[in-house]
């Protein structure tokens, strides 16, 4: 018997009207045979107001010990939505139980607010879809070997769902979210963008953590890691459409490349302004320097994206990356008070205010020239590049914000990724 | 160094302000010295609106996969709870944990939203206390021995803090509340009503198990199996009053009967309009015959409190009892579907309209005539008795709820409460 797992947004859990829709669906699902594992997030609005009252309540500082008790409360958000849930399954005649993360036991590290799931234990809920149970589990929670409440941070429900898929060897996981799959771009700003049928698992890789929204990253490496696939689909068509047509909608993550290799070279166009760059200027060109500067910020627990080291000159190199806006702040005191002196960096420079635009293709691969003609395109609205990063099937580049929006619609036409 | 246990009521949580104000107030006794736990109760209002979302989305029924559920949502009340008063001493300079009932354990039974506390185990918490850390653990939950959460049923908060208060031998557990204190009887009804200084255990489990809202009865039940002191007190005075003061102010529950000996016959007037009176008339009067009828009620998990049984006449008796009011309508439903017909009762009867009045009082044990002048005095206001119920410190009456108020004011001017 297939088994497949399904998870929701908040924004699909908003409601208790909603809610019933979801568990309408899920119940069509097992009825049709199907073994049932549900992932909801918590109800759209949820997080932030838990957040928002430990807010008003905390000092400064981001310790240990502040951040375990933000996900002690943060993780009742999904621990609701998964017992309302198992509630409207029964109403609807399914046998439904829910777990919380540590019930499970969906097991992290112990990096609160931004826990990693190291294992997932599936006697439990094995014995429960042996038994015939819809099993609802919550989405974004975990525990750490001494028995402390984890998050996985923002977004994590996806990462929780694909974990769990893994883990129990799951047929697909479908994700159903407030889009209908993945874009070629966000149609809110380029009202030409194409719904993609399929998409390599790469491409997705490289759309989701460019700023694409539909998954987080995470979960998408994780779908990868253990070849999970991944439907990214809407929860907003109707809960009763037949099942044959529900299970082809959306967006597929696909593991098979040979298809891919025949359509356009560029798949999508992902941007963000969650970034903000910050640049040491005159270091000395030395063996070891680039750990020097990224060591402690990665100590930090602050994330790296784009890094850009220039060719030396005069024994001098300028060094630049890019960090969360979030973490600007601290990026910057840590590296003008402790990092920059260390290493004797001539200045210390940021910018919060950037974004960066990406085209994601594994066709690229193969195709000389996509680079180039992103740059032409760029240069014929007057748009300067701050920034440059290529991969094998991505090409990155920083710009001033204000830039986003025109940059993404030139490069969409650019690439006639209007046409399918 | 001495170990205190303070338990908050909703509305001293009710807000963040309020959050703020208790963990100025345990601040207060920490930084003093003393070795601090504190059980919080869901900020007010909160178990309510979760187990309202849930209401919208179940069927009708009460099978134990439906509550297994409800615990499941309400307990995060106050888990959410705990997390928020943790940060609120944190953010006051004082080293705070949390802990989820599961997490400590708590354990108790499998009876879903009403499960009783079987164990506690106190060495997570007393290394948090040895390391000079204030311990915050949420109250009205614990887990089973499978591993699922349960919840304590309405007010279990006390009972968690006075259960935990006996598991870490405390030297005295703090009910603080909305009231400042055990008074003769609710001063809405009664604007004389006292406080009172000390009550006896007894007394006061009977003003609790009568109707009396300042604790909840188990927590009673718990105080004096384990011997816990336990005082209520308000949590309105200010956080930051002298600690002597403190200590001595509201209602002490003593196990020191000696002085109460001298003190007034009858403490207090305890009432309730909670229950419902159900009839089986002309039951056969033969030996088993209350079991017959007791047994399916208490197998359906309905408590009962007032059994009255007549005289038999004819081979034939009356039998009454008194339910909750929220499961008369199930009581009913039993007694005429199964449990009537069973030992051929010519009629059940149900009333759901009434009221229960007690005195309560140590000094009733060495004073005759106390039950006669009650029942006069409810006869001068021409109040007539349904039923009556004595035991050796209270006497009880069933009235038809109307009447609750007249009664109450008569019975306290009847024993002279608003005179100390």
């Amino acid at each position: 018997m297939a088994l497949i797992v399904h998870k929701y947004g908040g924004t699909s859990m908003g409601s208790t009207e909603r809610i019933r829709n979801v568990a309408k669906r899920v119940a069509k699902w097992s009825r049709a045979g199907y073994q049932m594992v549900v992932v909801p997030s918590a109800m759209s609005g949820e997080t932030n107001r838990l957040l928002g009252l430990a807010k008003e309540l905390s000092a400064d500082g981001s310790s240990p010990e502040l951040q375990r008790e933000l996900d002690m409360i943060a993780s009742t958000g999904e621990q609701v939505s998964v017992g309302l849930l198992a509630i409207a399954l029964q109403a609807e005649g399914v046998e439904a139980v829910s777990y919380a993360g540590w019930q499970v036991a969906v097991t992290t590290d112990s990096s609160f607010t931004k826990a990693r799931i190291e294992s997932i234990d599936d006697v439990r809920v094995r014995a429960d879809l042996a038994a015939g149970r819809v099993v609802v589990i919550a989405g974004f929670q975990g525990v750490d070997a001494q028995g402390n409440i984890t998050t996985l941070g923002r977004g994590g429900s996806d990462t929780s769902a694909v974990a769990i898929a893994a883990a129990m060897k799951a047929d697909e996981c479908m994700i159903y979210t407030d889009v209908d799959g993945v874009y070629t771009t966000d149609p809110r700003i380029v009202p030409e963008a194409r719904r993609l049928n399929t998409i390599s698992f790469e491409e997705m890789l490289e759309m989701a953590s460019l700023g694409s929204k539909v998954l987080q990253t995470r979960s998408v490496e994780f779908a990868g890691k253990y070849r999970v696939p991944l439907r990214v689909l809407s929860s907003f068509t109707p809960w009763d459409i037949a099942i044959e047509l529900e299970a082809k909608s959306g967006t597929l993550i696909s593991f098979e490349e040979d298809e891919k290799m025949e359509q356009a070279v560029v798949s999508g166009i992902a941007f963000n302004r969650d970034e903000a760059k910050v640049t040491l200027l005159g270091v000395p060109d030395k063996p070891g320097i680039a750990f020097q500067i990224l060591g402690p910020v990665a100590d930090a627990n602050i994330d790296i994206d784009v890094i850009i080291q220039n060719v030396a000159r005069d024994g001098k190199t300028d060094f630049s990356f890019t960090v969360h806006r979030n973490d600007y702040v601290r990026t910057m005191a840590l590296l003008e008070t402790t990092v920059g002196p260390a290493i004797q960096a001539a200045l210390v420079l940021g910018d919060p205010r950037i974004c960066k635009v990406s085209i994601v293709g594994i066709g690229m691969r193969s195709h000389v020239g996509v680079a180039s003609k992103m740059f032409r395109a760029l240069s014929e609205e007057g748009i300067n590049i701050q920034m440059i990063s290529t991969s094998e099937i991505k090409t990155s580049v920083v710009l001033d914000e204000k830039y986003m929006e025109l940059a993404v619609r030139a490069l969409h036409k650019a690439f006639d990724l209007e046409q399918a």
